[in-house]
């Protein structure tokens, strides 16, 4: 698959159908994920293959607890709409896959010294990589980010010093649907483009960019030719 | 570009050619960053395009008192190495890019609850969809992790509140190398795939994976069959 197909059709699915994935896939994402750029090729990233139903059925209920606090955030229509949205799969999925960052792999890493996120951050290039490999696959995979930290590293027996970046459900999806499912239920619009570019200094709006490309070339206008 | 090729030829290029990034290649890798997964569909990234010689000398004057520092942190032939190695593109890129992320924007966010750093990992999905988007056109990009961020923020007028996650050189490189730099030059090499695989707990080799999938198959093998 074409990589702006992967980038444009790839959705954060939490509806899955039960077909396992086969193991050739599961390790084609894998390695697609771990050649991903990280800082001093540091390779920080390490990944947690949960099969297991017991210990999902304990992740899910860790999802529970911070979704009623979570919940308690909004009120009124917005709380309504909130109860109605599907937001994990952890068991319908045909696995969950934790992506974790060993903070302390490889002793003094080249070019962490002023920026020492920068492993986390090369944990979530490994992420989006095996997003977008799974995409082409026709897997879906879906970021549970309603979930203690502390309790996923106390059920996976995470060692102190590796954090876990992110908690995936992976599987073959119900659909990739062609809008994110918070657009589509009215909870969020997407941000217009332009607004977020700027030139030489943050707030100063960027006019080259989008001047010089007539209307017809804009990649929003670019996407709708091809349906997505 | 196929996926698989965009992600497994993409490099950190730090080596340019002088030709511009033509506007309409551009805003087909911001868009595709902006269609990155996003903790509760937040969007919390902006771009600051720096074209500006005169702040990028400031921006490498960062560089410069950074990478001394660091390179104290290495004795011997690992400090003669590393001084021999090329970690930047600053001022030989087409331009440089600043990607930001808003900690405030959208109010309370959906599934940033649990885990508030989700809204710098979302900002660094969108930096990959940019680096492979990037590598299908042709455009080679660099992550410069080796700046202060207070003097970034204060040359980029960013505000309180917004964080500069990722400064980039972005440009056509000299060359997309097959192998990472850092694997060349002797700094470090790549981790076996099958050593960061776990079953069910942090630690416990998964061995169905690897067992079942012959060597001929083996996702390495797959990679080494297209000369890559």
């Amino acid at each position: 698959m074409n990589v702006y197909d992967a980038i444009y059709t790839r959705r954060d699915i939490r509806e899955f159908r039960p077909d396992p994935v086969p193991h050739e896939v599961l390790l084609r994402m894998l390695d697609a994920a771990h050649h991903a750029p990280s800082v001093g090729f540091m390779q920080p990233w390490s990944f947690v293959l949960v099969r297991d139903l017991e210990v999902r059925k304990r992740v899910r209920e860790s999802f529970l607890r911070e979704n009623a606090l979570a919940a308690q955030r909004y009120e009124g229509e917005r709380r309504t709409l909130y109860e109605k949205l599907t937001l994990e799969g952890i068991l319908t999925s045909a696995l969950n896959l934790c992506v974790t960052c060993d903070r302390t792999r490889g002793g003094a890493v080249l070019g962490r010294n002023s920026i020492p996120e920068m492993d986390l951050f090369s944990t979530c290039l490994a992420v989006q990589n095996l997003w977008l490999a799974g995409r082409a696959e026709g897997v879906g995979v879906g970021w549970l980010s309603i979930v203690d930290p502390g309790k996923l590293a106390q059920l996976l027996a995470i060692p102190e010093g590796v954090v876990p970046v992110a908690y995936l459900c992976v599987g073959y999806p119900r659909e990739f649907a062609a809008e994110p499912m918070l657009q589509t239920s009215g909870w969020r619009e997407r941000l217009p483009l332009r607004e977020l570019v700027f030139s030489e200094r943050y707030g100063e709006p960027e006019h080259d960019l989008f001047d010089a490309t007539k209307p017809s070339e804009s990649a929003t206008s670019l996407r709708s030719k091809d349906g997505k």
